[in-house]
């Protein structure tokens, strides 16, 4: 699904990543991860899908709520097995969504 | 591939989108698009995924660019053809990348 978001101006997290072949354990983690995202404070919306590379959009109400959450216990140890173990290169970018428009086939 | 992206700041479109069953003539178009917008003035990188939901982000050096680029006369075609034809949703998001950070096992 598309997400859902106010008008801006809001925030993008874009994260950009390439996988191991051995990645037992990620789906489960993943999984985790987005429920526990869009339990946290400021959290707006996600939206996810994989092919060559693995892009994961996260929308959110400002900076701090993205800080809190990277600083948050569980995702902290998530990043870091996301290091040893899933992934061979990921980029993330901190974005401030300016400007938004959408078509609906069914508006 | 993840895309290779100058410092921030600089601007990250982020085009998400959901596809009609029926998308006779897509593949070839998104292709030329994708091929034509790398020759675009402010043209940084893109990157591309689809699964349930279909997300390209392209990276642009400024607003400017962005502008420019969809109003180039193939690319209006293209869109208007996406609105007729091979989308029943997208949301379009134009954003300034303010902060980014790249974790890469081979560095």
């Amino acid at each position: 699904m598309i997400a859902s978001t106010p008008d801006p101006p809001y925030y993008a997290v874009i994260f950009s990543s390439l996988k191991e072949d051995d990645s037992v354990g990620y789906a489960e983690m993943a999984q985790r991860m987005v429920h526990l995202a869009t339990q946290q404070p400021g959290f707006i919306g996600v939206e996810s899908a994989r092919q060559d590379i693995g892009i994961t959009v996260s929308y959110w109400k400002d900076r701090k709520s993205i800080r809190q959450w990277k600083q948050h216990i569980d995702h902290q140890l998530a990043q870091k097995l996301g290091r040893e173990r899933w992934y061979s290169h990921y980029k993330t970018r901190i974005c401030k969504v300016e400007f938004d428009y959408e078509f609906n086939r069914l508006l």
